[in-house]
C-alpha cells in the first residue's frame, strides 16, 4: 500500500475507527494521486474509489498493483453494495468541514453506519507538514515564480493594461509550469489599495505603485509572491509606508521557526502597524501545498506552533483605501532553529 | 430592495421562514451583485453582509441605498450581536447542501437559532428560470465562442500542441469576455477517448480528431459548446460514431420544450446509443447560468420537466477508450414550443 494511505490506516487505528469516507479530491490526491471525481472509502480491508465512466480509463493509468485500490464505477454499485461496505464498522470517519449538511445525512442513510464521527482535519493536519518530494516540488513553483518575476519586470511598459501584464504571466505560467495556482493579481495606481483586486483595463502610467501577487502549479504544489514596485519613482508619501512593510516581513522571516505561534507573529506585526497608524487588514501568512490558502493560517485568530518542514507565506500588507497599498510576501519553508525563503525575488525599492 | 431580494423575502414569507443565512458566493452574487467573501443574513428587518477589511471598499462600491444592505466588518461583531440577528426568528433557512455539517453546528451554536432549516435549493431553482438580462448575457457568451470557435478554426496548424491551442482560446475570452466559464478542453487523436481530458504537449498531426470544449462569460453568466473536428480527412472508422452523436443531438434539439422530462431526453439518447452498441457514459446536459454546470441536470438520474427560459446545454457524447470519442455539445434556451439554439457553430463535419 502507498505510504500515505498506510499512514492514514495507522492514523484511524489509534482513533478506533474501522472505516473512513473521504470526499474531499485534495485529500484524495494527497493520498492517492488520483485527480478525478469520485469517492475514496477506506472499509476494513479494502481501499475503494468510486468514480464514475468518465474517469474510470484516467484513474486506471494513474493506479498501480502497489496502492491496492479498488476501482468501481458509480453506476455498478447497489443500494446493497452501500450497506456493505462498512457492514462491521463501528466509527466511521467523514470531513465534517468538507462535507455538507445535506450530504452528511445522505452518508446515514445510504451506508447505514452506527456512528458517523467527525475528523477534525486529520488529513490537512498531516498535510501541514511537507516531505521531501512536496518541498521539492514547491521549491520548483518557487523558482519559476522568481523566474516569471523577473521576465514580468523586463516585460512591463507604460500603457500596457493590467490586463495584459496578467495575461502574461498566465501565458508564462502554462509554459513553464501547470498554470497558476491562483487567479493572477495585478494592481496599479489606486487598485493597489485593494487587497484582492483583480486586473482591470487600468493603463499603467509613468510614477505608477503595482502590487503583483502570482504564484504556479508544479506536481499540484503552488508557489506564492507577491512584490510592490514603481514605474519610474518611487513616490514619497509611499516610502514610509513600504519601508514599514518591508521590515515587519523581515522581522518576521527572523522570527519563523519551529515552535513559534501563529498568533504572536501575528500581533507582533500588527502592533507595529498600529503603532504607526496603520492596521493589519488580513492574515499575516498562510500554509501552502495542494492548496494555495491551507492551514496554518497565520491570524489573530488561530494560535498554532508552526512546527518544522511547513510550508507558509509571510505576507504583511498596509492599505490605505481610494489611495495606494503595499504588500510583500514570500513562500518560506519552517526548519527546526529558523526558516528557508523559497521566492528570492528583490524586496529593496524596485523601480521599472 | 432590489427585485431578488424581494421575491426571497416573499418566498420565506410563503415558508414561515422569518431569517435565512446565504453562505454561497453565486447566489450571494445572484442577489445581491456582490462578489466577494461573505455571508448575507435576511432577519426579520435587515438584510445584512459580513464580510472582512479586504472587501469592505470594494463592497460599498457595489452597493447603492436602493440595495438596502448594511456592510459589517466580520471583527466589529461581537457574540452578542450574533445572538441578537436572529432573536425573534423561529424558523431561519440555510444551505444544506453548501454548508458543510461544521458550519451547520457552527450555526446553531453561534446564532443560537431554535430551528435552523433546510432551504430545499430554493435560491437554485429560481435561479434556473433565467429572466431577460441574464438570456442576454449568456447570450453575449454564446456569440463570442462562435467567434472564437471561427478563429481557433484558422488558428490551428499541424505541430501545434493541444496546450498551445487552448491558451489561444483563454487569451480570445481574456480580451473578449471576463475569461473562461471552465478549463478549456482541448483533446487530439486518441485523447478525444477522454470526457474530461486536460490539454497536453501532444501535438497536432495529420488526420487528427480533435475536440475542444470551450466557453467564456459576460457579466458572470457562462456559455458552453463543444465541437469535435478533423485535419485533413474524417476518417472512416469516426464517421459512424460522429453521425450517430449528431443525429441525436439534433433530436434531443427538437425534444427540448417546456415541459419535457430530463429523464426521458436522457433515456431516448442512451436508448439510440445503446442499440448501436455504444453507451451515454456522462449526463446529456446541464443547466448554464452563473454556474457553468447548474441545476437542471439532464440524465438518467432525475425527473424534472424543462421549464420555459431554462438554459442547457445539450451534449450527446461517444467515447471508445484508447481510440477517439466524439461529442457535439450547444447551449440552448428552453421555450414554450421549442427551443433556442444559442451557440451556432458549425455542425456537419468540419475539417481544416
Amino acid at each position: 500500500m502507498n505510504p500515505k494511505l498506510q499512514w492514514l490506516r495507522n492514523k484511524m487505528n489509534s482513533l478506533d475507527m474501522q472505516g473512513i469516507i473521504i470526499s474531499n479530491p485534495v485529500n484524495i490526491f494527497y493520498l492517492t494521486g488520483i485527480d478525478a471525481e469520485g469517492t475514496l472509502l477506506l472499509t476494513r480491508k479494502e481501499n475503494i474509489f468510486i468514480t464514475d465512466a468518465r474517469y474510470i480509463e484516467h484513474v486506471h493509468s494513474i493506479l498501480t498493483l502497489y496502492d491496492e485500490i479498488i476501482v468501481y464505477d458509480i453506476r455498478d454499485i447497489s443500494k446493497d453494495d452501500y450497506e456493505n461496505f462498512f457492514l462491521f464498522c463501528e466509527n466511521v470517519g467523514f470531513e465534517e468541514y468538507y462535507v455538507s449538511y445535506a450530504n452528511y445525512k445522505e452518508f446515514v442513510r445510504k451506508y447505514r453506519i452506527n456512528n458517523l464521527v467527525e475528523t477534525e482535519h486529520i488529513i490537512e493536519k498531516q498535510r501541514m507538514i511537507k516531505d521531501d518530494d512536496e518541498i521539492k516540488s514547491i521549491i520548483k513553483a518557487c523558482n519559476i515564480t522568481d523566474a516569471c518575476f523577473s521576465h514580468i519586470l523586463k516585460y512591463i511598459k507604460p500603457q500596457m493594461t493590467e490586463k495584459q501584464i496578467a495575461e502574461e504571466i498566465d501565458r508564462y505560467y502554462n509554459e513553464h509550469a501547470e498554470g497558476t495556482s491562483f487567479e493572477t493579481i495585478v494592481a496599479s495606481g489606486e487598485n493597489t489599495s485593494m487587497p484582492h483586486a483583480t486586473p482591470t483595463d487600468r493603463k499603467i502610467q509613468e510614477k505608477d505603485i503595482i502590487t503583483i501577487d502570482m504564484g504556479c502549479k508544479v506536481n499540484g504544489y503552488c508557489s506564492d509572491m507577491t512584490r510592490t514596485f514603481f514605474v519610474g519613482e518611487v513616490p514619497e508619501a509611499v516610502k514610509p509606508v513600504y519601508d514599514l512593510v518591508l521590515k515587519n516581513q523581515i522581522q518576521t522571516m527572523q522570527d519563523f521557526k519551529d515552535g513559534i505561534s501563529t498568533r504572536i507573529l501575528s500581533k507582533m506585526v500588527e502592533n507595529d502597524f498600529r503603532l504607526n497608524g496603520y492596521d493589519l487588514v488580513h492574515s499575516l501568512g498562510h500554509g501552502v501545498g495542494l492548496e494555495i490558502h491551507e492551514p496554518p493560517f497565520i491570524n489573530y485568530k488561530t494560535d498554532i506552533p508552526l512546527k518544522e518542514n511547513m510550508v507558509v507565506t509571510n505576507e504583511p500588507g498596509i492599505y490605505i483605501p481610494g489611495k495606494f497599498g503595499v504588500r510583500i510576501e514570500d513562500t518560506v519553508q519552517i526548519t527546526k532553529f529558523g526558516c528557508i525563503n523559497l521566492t528570492n525575488s528583490e524586496k529593496n525599492y524596485i523601480i521599472i
